[in-house]
């Protein structure tokens, strides 16, 4: 297990009073109808063992997707939801196919389950383009909006893909579709070989009760299911359940909050633009950003002396971008300020 | 993945007012000190990852044990950590070893993670003789005091273990220890290859919250957290850092339910002897029973007619036992009372 190269994650920093822009989470907080049913849950009956099948969770994601219960399954986090995918259906002898900017968790999952993966370039726009993927595969996963840059393709694309692409399972990573992506979703009736993944922990303001989803054919969740019953009977405890079931009930707390992001999103894209930056137009709640100007290692640097944390990803292709996520107005006010201060000051040393 | 046979657990059934003494649950709540940690973490905080090295958890459990934050990994229940743990320590040349009746999930891990395996038997008065061990291996797991017998090993005999098997590692799964047995904790900075698991799901009354730990030396520790980081960054949630923090710093809460489930053990173990029942000595939170007049799944089925449900495993060696987990004093008394018309009916069938 030496040969591992563990994913990192993005700063989880225990000091206070940081404008925490660096792993997209919500800026609103969950539902009130979640934090209820989290505190019903806080009781004796924790002394029980969760449900294994965290059947009210599956039920009410399928009642809000208009889905069947076996069409679902639920997990501690997208990611380990994402882990049993790559164990239980890409382990074939044809490589898996992902872009080569995207989630890098895909290469961690390859060597743990000694996957042979190969990397797609997203063209010269840093989009991902999915007729390059149309070559003899074992598996295609993509982020749709793709991460880090919020790049969302269409869903003619994604069709066009499955038509063509019958013999592998085609995995569409939406942890960030609810901020104006096309969800793939209303494909999945049609197309056995489609599996989408979604998550709790940005959309639903969840990131800290970890709960992940796929939806799919049946015959793909069964596959993850025998993967799940291998390794863990019961991924979610009691409150993450019920929590989650609670959240994706509270449609109204889900639209206010993510058209508030939305529109604070455009509304940044506008500002940071105004200060020289180059923005990939974003369907997700950051925007991946670069400045011709501006060296965005130390961009970052000069904000996190200001307490702001952005995501710096010092990698080929795309360290010169930086990725933001978007934060209430208030705390995108304070991030452009910083911004125009720090551009001021580098303007004056250099003239 | 379709050769997986995945673990199949305890019943956990959703009609209210049975007694459930099939999954040897805690039948006393969990510390208030834990609920209360709960409530608290159920704010806007969880619209933020929770911490991934739960380091409140982790230093928690340090003091406890008067260990270094270096020796202690903690994971989403002790099923989670055992998963991590075959996969990080039991991918060796020799086959494993482990008792042939034991805990069934032992297995389905091998399976998984395609570890080659070799059972060693019980002794006929069904108890685990570490000197049956002493054979080339790649690893040694076996759960102190045992599952589904109850019955514990020393810690000389540990000890024993350990000085003549040194070149693999050993791991002591120690889910019941608190009921009685002898934890091998104190080993750990003697015996670089020990490995002890435990969990909050049994004597800190937290099954719903799936907690589990592992204890070693920081070498295991950091093959453990490496496969974690190649898994899932983040596999507790906020609200389970908190409330299983909160549990193991109360002593007094622990040691108070602790004894009672200990002291009702002995006082069921009394009465179903005198039913005619033999019980292996326990040193958990249950009794492994069988009757020599009265078939095991019989006497399963009669309880479940009546309400109770035990846990039978239709296995060989152990077809004609059941376990039984400790409940309440008024709910062993039902359970005795059922077992006393059960065997009264069939004795007036028979004569």
């Amino acid at each position: 297990m030496h040969q591992l190269t563990p994913y990192v994650p993005g700063e989880q920093p225990k000091i206070r009073n940081l404008i925490k822009l660096n792993t997209n989470e919500n800026p609103y907080g969950p539902s009130p109808k979640a934090l209820n049913a989290i505190e019903i849950e806080a009781g004796n009956s924790l002394r029980l063992y969760s449900d294994p099948s965290s059947e009210r969770l599956v039920n009410a994601i399928t009642q809000y997707y208009k889905l069947k219960p076996q069409q679902v399954f639920v997990g501690n986090g997208s990611d380990e939801v994402l882990a049993h995918t790559f164990q239980a259906l890409f382990q074939q002898d044809k490589p898996l196919l992902f872009p080569d900017i995207t989630y890098s968790f895909y290469p961690v999952y390859c060597k743990l389950y000694r996957i042979e993966a190969e990397t797609i370039p997203l063209n010269s726009n840093l989009e991902i383009s999915l007729s390059d993927y149309l070559q003899p595969n074992g598996g295609i996963i993509f982020p749709n909006p793709n991460a880090p840059t919020g790049h969302g393709v269409g869903l003619g694309e994604i069709e066009m893909l499955l038509k063509k692409n019958t013999d592998s399972v085609v995995v569409v990573d939406e942890a960030y579709v609810d901020f104006g992506g096309e969800s793939a979703v209303t494909l999945i009736n049609e197309y056995p070989n489609l599996l989408v993944i979604q998550t709790f922990s940005k959309s639903r303001s969840l990131a800290g009760l970890r709960v992940g989803f796929a939806m799919g054919h049946e015959e793909l969740i069964a596959g993850l299911i025998r993967v799940k019953d291998s390794f863990n009977s019961y991924p979610l405890d009691s409150i993450a359940i019920s929590g989650a079931a609670a959240a994706i009930q509270d449609k109204t707390h889900f639209e206010y909050t993510r058209k508030r992001i939305i529109t604070s999103r455009e509304q940044l894209t506008v500002e940071l633009e105004g200060l020289g930056f180059n923005i990939i137009p974003s369907q997700a709640n950051f925007l991946f950003v670069t400045h011709p100007q501006y060296v965005a290692a130390d961009l970052a640097a000069d904000l996190r002396v200001r307490n702001i944390i952005v995501r710096y990803f010092n990698k080929p292709r795309i360290d010169q971008y930086l990725r933001i996520t978007v934060g209430t107005d208030d705390e995108c006010k304070t991030l452009v300020d910083a911004l125009k201060e720090i551009i001021k000051n580098e303007s004056n040393h250099e003239g």
